[in-house]
């Protein structure tokens, strides 16, 4: 194993550390962009460096499907193929072939109903699910052409290793917050039986496999399955599938989970990175996180600043030569005003949506920063409510 | 005139030269990268700069319609706008009016099949006319929300100088190709009325105003435009409206009118710049460029290289992991895999359309650079022919 992970300060559960990959070291907590597509949305990995940002995430069910992961293979790996230097992980799939399945006929997202009317609600309510689950894998329809696909514990740990990610995740299957307790004890059980499997078929030893705990929100099961996949010989630990219907219930899947899982391993948390959930998580012992809300909200104009988010398209800006937020050093507060900002949105000009992924990318990874030299200095709780006294989640 | 132009170097009709501006100077030959709605499509002004822009060229019509360029003005100007730091040519709205209205009608572009199927073609044939062409201006319906609106030669120099442009055009009349002998000559002369009257409104010594050269293909009209708008005070001089129906013809037009153009004012050429076409024109005298062809056709796939264009789209690229062209130092060719940029627009990623537009306008920027050098060490000709030798028009 070449990868390694050191805790270096704590107080409470909120720690920094290091992991190291061949590609470089990531100084945590830290937040990874997510790059779908090989691509973090309308950046260069130019503009990724110049806002600090240490890893990405991309899809494995994406570049599986297109351009397919023996091509990246052939072209050298993820890492050349995009030009990104720095630290890749890659998810399983698993999260994309339950929004195909289970999401799709519930009507839900990552947190059902946490954000109303949330931009990044993935499904629409009640249509036929695409996918299906079996002990084997999950059968799904491509939402690129409707062929018929297949990932299974083994073929998700091929497709990563092909990709050449340097911090991969088990094949899980994820359960909606509308699953009774016996289906999301089964699809842990089944989790739990392809976490073995993960780890049989796990041979880089330059890539550090994560395992997932799922168990949805009964804390029984969270418990279990993070007692069972916390003995197991992974890399790191994710935190992954249903966090219930409010932050509410994600803060006590955390506090479940986390105390059962062994500190020396990193902790990432799936699909989560809303500033108040940063602070949330932390201060619980979340290590990483990835999420699409911060380019996302960018390219729908939603802009975050100290006092909250803000909807760049509103008329009240028509005028504005403030930058989106006075104190923020990024590019694009810089050189451009809200006035600016505005025209290019309601223009539908593409430069706007870059030079709001670069803002919202480099607010919450600034924040992640501050966090993380908080926690250092002791003076975490002093910042968390110094931010959040300010910020009103939208 | 806060503004200069000088002719540094003459070989045959081809020149060197500096354009002095409030906003810096430019050295000519130039090629003005098109920013229609204060943005050039994709970049921001440190890509433009990191390729070589010095000038960009902006669409009067489009700012005129949105945000509006009493907006511009108070938010200071274009330049501040759109932070912008090099010159700013704006066009005076003519050629758009005549898009929505002639070319509409007749379904025509700048040049009549001179590109078959070109992408560039901005109209399509035989729709009912969008703009009314009378004495005192043009009426035409906005293509944004269908209102009225009046563009007049005062009007347009109005909004030029709202926007704070540093080299302005007067507004003139474009004809089509289409269009006969008796028409094309009214509108000539209109222009030249208007002319005048784009004269008597400049009043900002920190704007260069250019007349327009018109006459359609007509060689006698084209002649008189040249001697009557070349003897008008202007401070550079253009050619516009249709050039023919053929390289060819846009070669005769440049040949009957720059000789009757004064020597020590700076010549554009409007809506043109294609490889092959800068060689042409820049032998017959012409200083500066705009043209959309560049970041159009890199927004569509449509790549340069030393060999002529590639689309990027085709299937042969899948693999290809060399650059775009192999000798091409931009960010997109240091960085990138034809089977990247291929991945990129099959999977309409917004980062292949900036990627492919660095790309193409540091193509047309470096060889512009090229021609001038070459003018000025006197192997303009040794270039052309080496260029075009390799070059495969599309």
């Amino acid at each position: 194993m070449t990868l390694k992970f050191h805790v270096l300060d704590q107080h409470g559960r909120a720690r920094t550390g290091r992991i190291e990959t061949p590609h470089g070291v990531v100084e945590t907590p830290a937040f990874f962009p997510v790059g779908t597509q090989a691509t973090v949305k309308t950046l260069t990995p130019d503009d990724l460096r110049a806002i600090g940002a240490q890893g990405i995430l991309a899809n494995t069910y994406h570049l599986f499907l297109r351009p397919g992961a023996e091509l990246i293979q052939r072209l050298g790996g993820l890492h050349r193929f995009m030009a990104w230097p720095g630290t890749i992980m890659t998810d399983s799939g698993g999260y994309q072939a339950f929004s195909l399945g289970l999401a799709l006929e519930h009507g839900v997202g990552k947190i059902a109903k946490m954000f109303p009317g949330d931009v990044e609600a993935p499904t629409r309510p009640s249509r036929k699910a695409l996918a299906r689950v079996t002990d084997d894998g999950v059968e799904f329809a491509s939402h690129l052409d409707g062929s018929r696909q297949v990932l299974t514990p083994e073929i998700s740990i091929t497709v990563q290793q092909q990709l050449s990610a340097d911090l991969i995740l088990a094949f899980d299957e994820c359960t909606s917050p509308l699953s009774d307790y016996a289906y999301t004890r089964d699809a842990m059980e089944r989790t739990h039986r392809w976490a073995a499997r993960c780890l049989d078929a796990w041979t880089s030893t330059n890539q550090g496999l994560y395992g997932i705990v799922q168990g949805g929100a009964y804390q029984d099961l969270r418990e279990h399955s993070a007692r069972v996949v916390g003995a197991l010989p992974f890399f790191g630990l994710a935190i992954g599938g249903s966090l219930g219907r409010s932050k509410s219930d994600m803060h006590d899947v955390l506090d479940w989970t986390i105390p059962l899982l062994p500190e020396e391993k990193p902790r990432h948390l799936l699909g989560i990175g809303e500033p108040e959930d940063l602070f949330a998580s932390v201060e619980r012992g979340i290590d990483t996180f990835d999420c699409v809300a911060p380019t996302r909200l960018a390219r729908h104009g939603s802009l975050y600043t100290a006092d909250g988010r803000i909807s760049i398209r509103k008329v009240v800006y028509r005028e504005d030569m403030a930058p989106i937020d006075e104190a923020c050093p990024c590019y694009t507060c810089r050189h451009f005003s809200r006035a600016y900002l505005r025209h290019l949105f309601v223009a539908e000009e593409i430069l706007g949506y870059r030079l709001a992924t670069i803002h919202n990318l480099h607010f919450i990874l600034t924040l992640v920063a501050r966090i993380r030299q908080s926690i250092a200095d002791g003076s975490f709780a002093e910042l968390k409510a110094e931010v959040l006294a300010r910020y009103r989640a939208a």
